[in-house]
């Protein structure tokens, strides 16, 4: 084993958040810096990044890889001084775990009619309504990537019928599965609940519009069809959710993504009384469980193995 | 095979809803009466009940048994005149799913802090909140029959840590299991979210008290004890409740049962903002699904075979 002094540096780069924790446990193991100490510095082997300065990266000649705070990457194609090294994704049980939790947190809420509940008991109504069974809802899910499989199983579990739809027509079992733009319609048409985890890209950006909404199903045991967009902001129109709330194309909504963020306090969504408002808080990256795994990385890369979970750049992601 | 003449007539004697459904579904293959025809009518063999008058059963020589529409036996017992046959509860995949989904839509509620981001959103405020990972909590079931087993099931799938108590010390695997009155306060020492899916008898009535309550964990990390009652009104003490929130004993609490049911205007269950009312709502015993796997009992029973979910009359359930 090589000793400390030995191995390449870390670049911690990240903007919106303070990089405390992931300095404190990347630091157990190599040393970290959160600029370069030259603007071609040669001791910075590898960079962590979360929305990194632009160019940032640029002019490190002996960068070997790239690492993502984050499942989407979206935020590091967004600096045009990207330098042309391997980019790898977080890909961590813990942070699927989390993403599941909030995907049957907001399914079983709606499905079992939060909304209608604390309206009820607000005004002292003790009235059961109807409730369908989970396996009379359709619950499709954009994007199968390893979050959007690991909630895919866990409503399975629970009892839903799950459709999913990707780019590349990805099958899994238990789940309909749709791909290419040939299969979005009959996806969304087979829809009640749509669970957008699609990553951010060129293709992808404002996909969740009014006319993608408007071929949910909404003749269906739930009343309506309902959106719960856990995946980025830019997958959406603010403006087209709230037309389709208040045209009845919509019957609710969870969103922890917008547009922008935070959330602008004069969005309308804010105060919308069918829409669940998260601070994109739906499966935050935790230091703790993944430091460990990125330093792993790093020292299989030294020794010369392949990355894991490494981006796709013509995908872009 | 019988012809439908020959079988035994039932007797459908319901309080409380309208039983137009289960008597549409249990016609289509025997004969429903909703009054006996004599007070000692001979051509009743079953009778299929919920919340019986007071002695409709009594007189009846010819009854084999009775079925009760729930899982919950406890209203059949304030008859003082029901007769010395068996009872059969109701124990179905349906209703221990839809059980199951409340279930989990109330712990990940309390778990993923609804009401925290219900009053963030009213307010504008976009703040993340610390999240613990499901793994972080500990969920305590009590009652580990067929209900609180499919119930832990889906919670160990959703990554919570899962307590069981049981008046027997029923084990279940991945679940940590205390049985009996030694058993309790261990159990409740070691639980942050306490479900209640016991039957309701003499020796569980009002056992969901302020000293019960007083003795979960809330030293954990949601910030407090969670307590969620999903079996019967009566295991409760409303008042204890209302107090231990006030007291900062328990941090929340979800109620789909009370013990005056409809809750009554006045109780300050309704406006309290830490409590989530549910009218009785968290599984409906549905004829759609459960008159068919019924009329197979009595056809069995006509054969002479064993009934299935007996209620042992010494327990109470």
């Amino acid at each position: 084993m090589m000793t400390e002094a030995a191995k390449g540096r870390i670049l911690l780069s990240v903007t919106g958040f303070n990089p405390q924790r992931w300095h404190e446990l990347l630091s157990v193991r190599r040393e970290v810096v959160l600029e370069p100490q030259t603007p071609s510095d040669p001791s910075i082997h590898y960079a962590v990044v979360w929305k990194q300065k632009p160019h940032a990266l640029s002019n490190l000649p002996n960068l070997r890889a790239v690492f993502s705070i984050g499942a989407g990457v979206d935020h590091l194609f967004s600096d045009p001084g990207l330098p042309d090294v391997p980019i790898v994704r977080v890909v961590a049980e813990n942070l699927a775990q989390h993403m599941t939790e909030y995907v049957c947190w907001r399914v079983l809420d709606h499905h079992r009619q939060g909304l209608l509940h604390r309206q009820q008991q607000k005004r002292r109504i003790w009235r059961e309504p109807a409730q369908p069974a989970a396996d009379a809802v359709s619950v499709g899910i954009m994007g199968l990537g390893n979050l959007g499989r690991a909630a895919a199983r866990a409503l399975l579990m629970l009892g839903f019928r799950v459709n999913g739809w990707s780019r590349t027509g990805t099958t899994m079992e238990g789940v309909a599965c749709f791909g290419g733009k040939e299969g979005l319609e009959p996806f969304l048409r087979a829809t009640d609940m749509l669970v957008v985890l699609l990553p951010l890209t060129p293709a992808t950006t404002g996909v969740v519009n009014f006319e993608l909404l408007s071929k949910l199903r909404r003749d269906n045991a739930l009343g309506g069809a309902v959106l719960i967009n856990a995946g980025r902001g830019r997958l959406q129109k603010d403006a087209d959710i709230a037309r389709a709330l208040d045209e009845g194309v919509l019957k609710e909504a969870s969103l922890d993504v917008f547009e922008t963020e935070p959330l602008p306090k004069t969005s309308p969504l804010w105060t919308h009384e069918k829409v669940f408002v998260t601070p994109h808080a739906a499966a935050t990256s935790d230091p703790t469980h993944l430091a460990g795994p990125m330093l792993d990385q790093m020292d299989a890369c030294d020794r010369g193995e392949t990355l894991e979970n490494l981006v796709d750049r013509s995908a872009g992601y």
